[in-house]
């Protein structure tokens, strides 16, 4: 249910003049400077347990978490805005929050410009809104066409073991690919791989084929110890793997895959159809369930 | 303690390029394309409490304390990012605080441009970010200067009893004022008409002089039976008035006075000082005891 009450949600914003790109893909765009924005809020009890993660750790993924989504625009990260509630029995988290988002946000270029900091009598609410810019055109869900790679980068499955709180986003890699590759569209991995492929092609107005073999699965998901899900079911679904899903034009996929331009490996892993839903790869192609965390955009 | 809290939270982010203005004013100022943006949170039990408010009323004001820092810097809204925390049983008052939310958002022309939606075991926090853009200079809290006027719009005190959710963001009146008039410095009046005319003084190396039987006190904070209050206190301290507050140069400050172009009164209530800290006119000043809300930025 709660994804469809996102949908109603965001039916209910209307339209606006303002924005080149609305609700609905990676980041909103501004339609008179450009501006690439994104906003992602990260609660306690829900995203991160301080019992179990590190406060640091939380900062830097409530930035990277934002960053991820201007990399799947291949926007340029510029200033980021921080909100916080803090426990009022915990208020010294807020020193270790920035003890981990301010590196990495040196490591990127981006000025936290501030924002505003609460004390409360409720868990620790960390929310971020991050303010970039595309050096090229922005990269949108909306470009695929039936006939299109679908490429990823790094690879999948596992990411509760740590990945999710250490990983770089793929800023760089997305702002090479689109200014000197041809993509027609893009999305990063956060809520599963078959979630947010399945996605690309909705958006996109076509279906998604995956090679289920062809599937990059992560040392961490192989090495899980948890035997209730396969590494592929991981890799196909436990999420915030931060990769970036691309669709690629046919030639441009094989110069990609074959020059492998970036220091993260390139994989081919299935085509767009003119078919819609999520399907794996055989002959004929199987309908296959999309997994993942559904918790909207 | 929390101020100092703050500051120090506050300190330990680094300049950056990205900033013409950076955190301590009412909103941050982007270097390259010259976006204002600011942001506020409220949270559920500090700012609001879901038994007393109406969940619209409180996306109302979300939307409305956010605009009234863009008024405090002259500029005019664009698009507003909203991140909430929704508890679990009480989905619905998404629905709710967007029913609030966009009349004043599209009474202003601001895309609500969607941002990320959560629900969790927590109370309610709604977050916003608005950017927007100053048709002319930027009205910073830095620029007074002794001898100065200070000029506030409309009244004070007992914003409890309805104005802290009804009231009227000033954003046209500071468009048209740092349009057509030479203004020093300008806040809005959040936190304490005192404690912000303070900051306006702190933050021009000034000392400010009110006179208290200059200060136009609301009809509300007459009325109000709690008498542990004088409504002189009120005026001084409720905060949430919303108004701004301005430094203006003695010439311009008469002009505005006797020709009042608002639609809202102009009333000059003192004067800014060489000598630091805030006093109250007589002879000689007294020092006047900041009141209000100090929770900081």
């Amino acid at each position: 249910m709660e994804i469809e009450f996102i949908r109603a949600l965001r039916n209910r914003l209307p339209p606006s003049p303002h924005l080149a790109i609305g609700p609905g893909d990676d980041a909103a765009v501004l339609r008179e400077d450009g501006a690439v924005v994104t906003c992602d809020m990260l609660c306690e009890g829900t995203h991160f347990s301080l019992e179990n993660d590190a406060p640091a750790a939380v900062g830097r993924k409530a930035m990277a978490v934002n960053l991820s989504d201007l990399a799947a625009m291949a926007a340029r990260p510029v200033a980021a805005f921080l909100a916080v509630a803090l426990p009022r029995h915990r208020v010294e988290v807020a020193d270790q929050l920035l003890e981990g988002m301010l590196p990495l946000a040196e490591q990127f270029n981006v000025a936290v410009a501030g924002g505003d900091t609460n004390v409360w009598d409720g868990p620790l609410v960390v929310s971020v809104t991050l303010i970039g810019r595309c050096p090229d055109q922005p990269l949108l869900r909306s470009g695929a066409q039936a006939g299109d790679h679908l490429l990823v980068t790094g690879s999948f499955g596992g990411s509760q073991s740590g990945h999710q709180f250490e990983f770089t986003p793929r800023i760089e890699e997305a702002i090479y690919l689109q200014n000197r590759h041809q993509l027609h569209a893009g999305i990063d991995c956060s809520d599963g791989l078959s979630l947010d492929s399945s996605r690309l092609g909705e958006e996109s107005g076509c279906g998604v084929v995956i090679d289920l073999d062809a599937i990059p699965i992560s040392a961490a998901a192989k090495k899980m110890s948890d035997t209730t899900k396969t590494p592929l079911a991981r890799a196909l679904g436990d999420g915030e793997d931060f990769e970036l899903i691309l669709a690629v034009p046919p030639t441009e996929a094989e110069t990609l895959i074959s020059t492998q331009p970036l220091e993260t490996k390139l994989t081919r892993i299935g085509t767009f159809i003119d078919r819609p839903g999520l399907w794996q790869a055989g002959d004929p192609p199987k309908p296959l369930a999309a997994s993942g965390y559904e918790h909207g955009a």
